[in-house]
């Protein structure tokens, strides 16, 4: 395979091996470091040949990336059994087995520290950097593929690091990332984002080319997005935001250019995205984490002017429909490191609206975004808590019910906490909304029984309320012996409604 | 009483009035808000006023501050009963009370926030604003006294304002205050503080003179702070910090001058700033909220360089001896509106050492700094979680039992969470320190049980988690069965420890 125009750096031209090589470099007992980020920009061949090709028993590793890595990588090395440790995100199934069952370290991080902890000591440094690029200039510095992660801090901190060049990126999208480090204290400077489209940084990652010990071609696309369509309750869900920030617009709270949106993964964000297409708002942005196949929808409808994030993550259908013709959104998107999308410090300025889902909201708006019944993790609290923090209007959405309405959605107390309820502004769920700006705990817990709460869970929500305040007062009443009682049902019965059986629990 | 040199411009110098008619301009509904953070530079005349004053039973108003107020002023008003809604910290008892029974709104709001919510329309308009000044300026700007908080931005946003003329502040103060408004969205720039000691903005407050409607005079000074002398346990605590911080330095994490500290109010924090007077440290600086008598020491002692804060609270020794001859510390000291002290955005870029005092902790880190038993009110999350989230160390403190040991302060699960695992770096009772930092949740609760909990609470401790992990496994090993029985028996037996009576659990 010819090395231009992919590899224009004379150095590094004959320091092409196979993946295969490029594996037999990572030691047991290292950190190693991935680009990746939602799915996007990932190690496509060398994370896998490690996972294919490792036969000693002790062999184990710890691994930190972006954020989630596509094409089954996290599931294979789960299943190879040689990670001891990962961070910061996942979202796979034997992952997290692994992880729940405990023969897996895992590390639930804000996206926006991983490299600020990294940086500061928190873990011990990188060994290796495996990244992928799709050019690597005559400077030495590459240019990445479809996310930026972590990858730039990777480069800089790591002691060697592996290239991949995937040769399946579209050349168009040379230009659209935005590198800027943010350094170290003491002495470090603002970043200086004052909007969306702030451009601060570099178009390509600085890289000391004396410490890359191999570069690897690959030609394999990013794995593609679910497609997640629109349903009833996600589609009452995003109407119900909608509404909402048309009453703001009324009442002089936002413009109708609103500001800028950041929406998380899923069936839920991509509804209300969608619904803006239709929507009075228009010369919207987004600062953001990822962009999906909504965002683009959005700027062809000529209602989304500008986009900020992470990664571009997109569903098949859509990476072939827009990376084969970038051009009309190059100069609309950038593409940037995670603790700049992530930046408390930018979402605060600007004046973010953050749409995040919950797993679980409790009656005082409390926040449970990762752990099943308090114990088992999904997939981690990724930005949800940088943006629900620091945002202007911090929205969490959830269906009121799931499993056929087995599980309640809303509970008496969340059975972990991922966002307090100083983070949470809002709550939706196809219900209705509760705006809790402005009000105290038991405003807040009024407020959303009578709005988000399922039918078949209203009645017992406001008795647990209100015998709370009865029985024990306080700024937030609860009462501790009952607080998860609907947990332990859905672990003995498989639902969280009351049976007859069950009768009333005794106080 | 003449007017000059206090109240400089003339077109105010016929608004003069006393305490009751300026209470009398204040109706029922209306939200006010008082200048005043942590009982210094509060409104000592007005409030007393309106609470002795009012005679209608259906009067009520709507109060928010910086933080704390003194001289009782809290207490008075809440015994008076006109108070619906009181944000977004108090530390009074009687308050509390009212708080916990029902009887008084009360929202619990990260300090760094409320001026944020404020503009941004989570509350209505503030109707009257009450600010403590030293001096009135001829161009009607005013120079506050002990603390800014939040009367910059009270100053700007209210319809009306009274102001308090304080005589009894020494005229050096002029000078320290460092007023910087953080503007509203779009459009707004970084605040571009670098270091603890960079000035960025004027030494009076701007007030449009037109919505002055009284100036009131008074020579009350600061509720003195409460004196905390150090004990076995503050001092066990303070030595753990000191020789954690030592090994950093030793492993090249930090230089010999740290980073900018801060320290919550109270006796931990007081040992654990006087420990530094006699330690290896040097060239010290402080980014915090709250400037105390240690503070002063630590300037005497030539150790600190630069303190920056949003007030300065001293015992009553302390007061006279500093304020009498304050001029050695003036160019050291700024004191600033509590967005700016508390902006996440200058605490991550500062890189701070954060220690904060936590009512309880959880084996796997998480920290409930508000609430007893996870339902009554103690006084607020203050600024304990802006600087928990920033900080480059997130350091929470706690004796490890209280109560005669009929507490443990190390729980199973957390009632209240305030700071989540992500959160919290560091936990340091008297028995030890966890350095949490790199360690996955299973890691964590191994670390905090054997360094941090009381032999008294160490095997059933221990017992806990084991169970947890062998019954229920998980990210995060729990039994919600169990999960609150230390505080069930706390609740009906006045003592966590387990009674012979009572038996194991069953599961």
């Amino acid at each position: 395979m010819t090395s231009s125009p992919y590899l224009q750096n004379q150095a590094l031209k004959d320091r092409i091996i196979t993946a295969d090589q490029a594996a037999a470099h990572i030691k047991s007992g290292m950190l190693v470091a991935s680009s990746g980020f939602t799915k996007a920009g990932d190690s496509k061949a060398v994370l896998l040949a490690l996972a294919n090709n490792t036969q000693n028993q002790a062999y184990q590793i710890d691994l930190v990336t972006g954020a989630s890595l596509g094409h089954d990588t996290d599931g294979q090395l789960a299943q190879a059994g040689i990670l001891r440790l990962r961070f910061p995100f996942q979202v796979d199934r034997t992952m997290r087995k692994e992880i729940n069952k405990g023969s897996l370290y895992f590390i639930d991080q804000h996206l926006g520290e991983t490299a600020e902890l990294l940086k500061n000591g928190h873990f011990p440094a990188i060994d290796v950097a495996i990244l992928e690029a799709s050019k690597i200039l005559p400077d030495g510095s590459f240019v990445p593929t479809t996310s930026v992660g972590n990858a730039a801090e990777f480069a800089a901190l790591a002691k060697k690091v592996i290239i991949e060049i995937n040769t399946s990126v579209t050349a168009d999208l040379q230009g659209i990332h935005d590198i800027y480090p943010t350094g170290i204290y003491p002495g470090r400077s603002p970043i200086p984002i004052t909007e969306a489209s702030s451009r601060i940084g570099t178009t390509a990652i600085p890289l000391d080319t004396d410490k890359v010990i191999g570069i690897v071609w690959t030609d394999i696309p990013d794995s593609p997005a679910d497609i997640a369509e629109p349903d009833p309750e996600t589609s009452a869900i995003a109407g119900h935001i909608l509404d909402f920030l048309h009453q703001e617009v009324e009442q002089g709270r936002l413009t109708k250019s609103l500001l800028p949106l950041q929406a998380g993964i899923g069936k839920v964000a991509n509804s209300v995205l969608h619904g803006f297409a239709d929507s009075e708002f228009e010369d919207l942005t987004m600062y953001s984490e990822v962009l999906q196949d909504s965002t683009f929808d959005l700027f062809d409808s000529g209602k989304l002017l500008f986009a900020s994030a992470a990664s571009i993550t997109l569903s098949e259908a859509y990476q072939k429909r827009i990376f084969e013709n970038f051009g009309p959104y190059k100069d609309k998107i950038l593409i940037r490191p995670q603790d700049v999308t992530n930046a408390g410090e930018v979402i605060r300025r600007l004046g973010v609206i953050a749409i995040n889902t919950a797993i679980e909201c409790d009656i005082y708006g409390n926040v449970n975004s990762t752990h099943i019944s308090g114990t088992h993790m999904m997939n981690g609290i990724g930005g949800s808590g940088d943006f629900a923090r620091n945002s202007a209007l911090s929205i969490f959405v959830t269906t009121s019910t799931s499993k056929e309405h087995r599980i309640s959605k809303i509970v008496p107390m969340v059975t972990h906490v991922d966002h307090t309820e100083h983070d949470v502004d809002v709550i939706v769920t196809e219900q209705g909304l509760a705006d809790l700006r402005g009000l105290a705990p038991r405003q807040r817990a009024l407020r959303i029984i009578e709005n988000c709460v399922h039918p078949q869970y209203k009645d017992e929500l406001r008795s647990y309320y209100e015998r709370a305040c009865t029985l024990r007062g306080g700024q937030t009443p609860h009462i501790l012996e009952e607080a998860f009682d609907w947990h332990r049902r859905l672990s003995s019965s498989g639902s969280m409604k009351k049976t007859v059986e069950q009768g009333c629990p005794t106080v």
